[in-house]
């Protein structure tokens, strides 16, 4: 199949079109670098080097002897856009062009506004170019377990059967988010569901948990390796775990530390995308996918760090820290996640066997950890005007009651 | 108490300044004249009359003996937004300032991106000025009852007690909406609930039903008279059934007609915003107003409309026509509208007496609806890429079925 995968300059952008390369998938790409210049903007980088682009392609064709066309250029831009489907007229559009950082969206009012506005408009524009250019291509749109919140119930794919008030009905599940980040994703799966069902579009939205990894089979020389972030802004909480046990610095919990998601490995994340990509959604069919593998709490990742990084020889130390976010950090996650693994999906990757893998490959990259060493602890809070520098003081004020119903 | 009102110049705004003026309330207005502009876009204009701003606030003057200070401006403008709240220090934001037009939104990519993302910028920047500089207002999100579609359940005041597989909780109410501004309202709804729980913010989103009406008591001179628009893409289905009627065209019924919606009439719309300012909601307090009167369907609003037209002279004729627009044509409706009851809010118009009173001013703008007449038809088709002029050929293909879990 031909396959068009927007953002493909990034973390999970690049090691899905490796993979789908080795498994005889011809790979379209498009990126504006908008990930690698906003890296830059907090003051960091990848600890792993990403060679330009155009390197990446000579890699891929000296490895792996295959081709990646590639568009640079802004999904922004809806002219581009609509060129490139009536050019390349792909089987399916894996759309991971969007700005991913939940933190990032809650810097401040501009970066809310830009987060939302950027992914809104490139889902919307996705979705046109389809409409007009490829309308038989098949969407799959990256989202997020974050959309839902962390209800008291149990969190289906999508939809649910509803009995209220002496009636029932099949309803897409309520999605209560945590960032404005989380908020541009619910968007756009408003938007999706709707093109889909107007329009006839067949589409896939991945609710994904968090992804953990560095490696994936297909990267066997450097010059293949995907990003790896590890500031307070851009990289995962595991990620800042593992960059602050090499390099000596408390593994900060946020809070009590019972904040649970979703996780699954990068590996078996670009698995996942490649089964619905080979598998595609009917004309006119809108799903979802629920995607991860286990749900872990923060304490639990940071044991498992702590516990991993004792055995390769370093001190670790676990520091509870004020909150910057505004979540539940005790309660209950039940997510339902059974339509991947009907289609064949399995989990290959264990937690802490990644944890192992990561610790090992950041060895070699100890000095540009060291160089960002200032950007790994949390500074962004999200209740708070003056969001710079204000968490080393005490906790923010806790009055944040749940949503409710006007009384 | 002190109001500030975005979108002052449109068909709510200006009679709810003149109301709240009316109340003794000190009335603060911004607006960019984007709906005079829009409605000349797509050639038509207001059936009534509107003069300047300028004119407007001396025709105040000279009839109520009231100001309103004014902002000629864009929400876009975060700088500006800012510094009117700093500058204001409102007691009250009701915000207006919205493209608010479904079928606008529908035109082609650019109408549907513009929408969406003037929407939520102009939300997102309310919120975050409203944090830094206004933290104790309240704001009155205009929202609509189109957020919600037409679900098989009746529909709560935003939120639900949801059973499911064994665990219970208050959610927000599952959106399906229709339209890219309908999604748009919904992600303003996902904003506000958001802000509000994370900055503490006091918050009255209103889901409001079709208003229809051109008069308020404080019109009591032409100059103060709100706009009234009856084209296809502006006006609501009941103005132009009466304009269609006046012209002596069919009055034009989207399929079978029974697509069922809330309405209610402008003055009571205006008196259940007033309400929610003159009542708001707590620190930290998200909650919702379903507001409407009655539900109608399509054919009670032409057969209403029709039947007073033969009274009042004209012949009218109903024609149905293909439907435009993706939704059901046979629905229940059953949203639950109480929260503003126990406020005290009570109806106080009918849609026979509106409707009579409709014709009756239009009466000396006769010239003025003449002039339109080649605006008042639909034209624009939501499942076509080749919007314009495709309706008096033949029916849309129809297989668009109701969004769905993955099977």
């Amino acid at each position: 199949m031909k396959v068009l995968v927007t953002g493909i300059d990034g973390y999970s952008g690049w090691p899905l079109a490796l993979h789908l390369l080795a498994r005889g998938h011809e790979v379209v790409g498009i990126d504006n670098f908008a990930t690698r210049r906003r890296v830059a903007e907090v003051g960091s980088w990848s600890a792993t080097p990403i060679p330009s682009f155009a390197r990446r392609q000579l890699a891929v064709k000296e490895v792996l002897g295959k081709e990646i066309a590639f568009y640079r250029g802004d999904l922004a831009d809806y002219d581009l856009v609509e060129k490139v489907l009536a050019t390349e007229r792909p089987d399916a559009i894996v759309h991971l062009g969007e700005q991913r950082s939940a933190p990032y969206s809650m810097i401040d009012v501009r970066h809310a506004v830009m987060t939302q506005v950027q992914n809104v408009t490139s889902t919307l524009h996705l979705l046109y170019a389809m409409r007009d250019k490829a309308p038989d291509a098949h969407l799959v749109k990256m989202g997020t377990m974050g959309e839902y919140g962390t209800p008291r119930v149990p969190i289906p794919e999508g939809f649910f059967e509803v009995e209220y008030r002496g009636g029932t009905d099949t309803l897409p599940f309520p999605r209560q988010a945590g960032s404005w980040y989380h908020w541009s994703k619910v968007f756009d799966s408003g938007d999706v569901m709707f093109a889909s069902k107007i329009w006839n579009l067949r589409a896939t939205d991945v609710m994904q948990g968090v992804i953990y990894g560095i490696r994936t089979p297909e990267m066997t020389d450097r010059r293949l390796f995907t990003r790896f972030d590890f500031d307070e802004t851009w990289g995962t909480v595991l990620n800042r775990f593992i960059v602050q046990a090499i390099l000596g610095l408390p593994l900060s919990v946020y809070g009590q530390g019972g904040q649970t998601r979703g996780f699954l490995a990068l590996e078996d994340s670009i698995q996942s995308l490649r089964i619905a990509v080979e598998h595609p959604a009917s004309a006119g069919e809108y799903r979802v996918f629920n995607q991860f593998d286990a749900a872990y709490s923060v304490n639990h990742l940071a044991e498992a760090t702590a516990g991993i990084a004792r055995e390769l020889g370093y001190s670790p130390t676990i520091a509870h820290m004020p909150n910057p976010r505004v979540e539940q950090e005790r309660h209950g996650y039940e997510p339902i996640h059974e339509h991947l693994y009907t289609l064949g999906y399995r989990r290959t990757r264990t937690l802490d066997e990644v944890i192992r893998e990561i610790f090992q490959t950041l060895r070699r990259y100890r000095r540009r950890l060291e160089a960002k060493r200032h950007v790994v602890q949390p500074t962004v809070d999200w209740r708070r005007p003056d969001n710079r520098g204000s968490l080393g003081a005490r906790a923010p004020t806790p009055p944040t009651p749940p949503p409710s119903g006007a009384t």
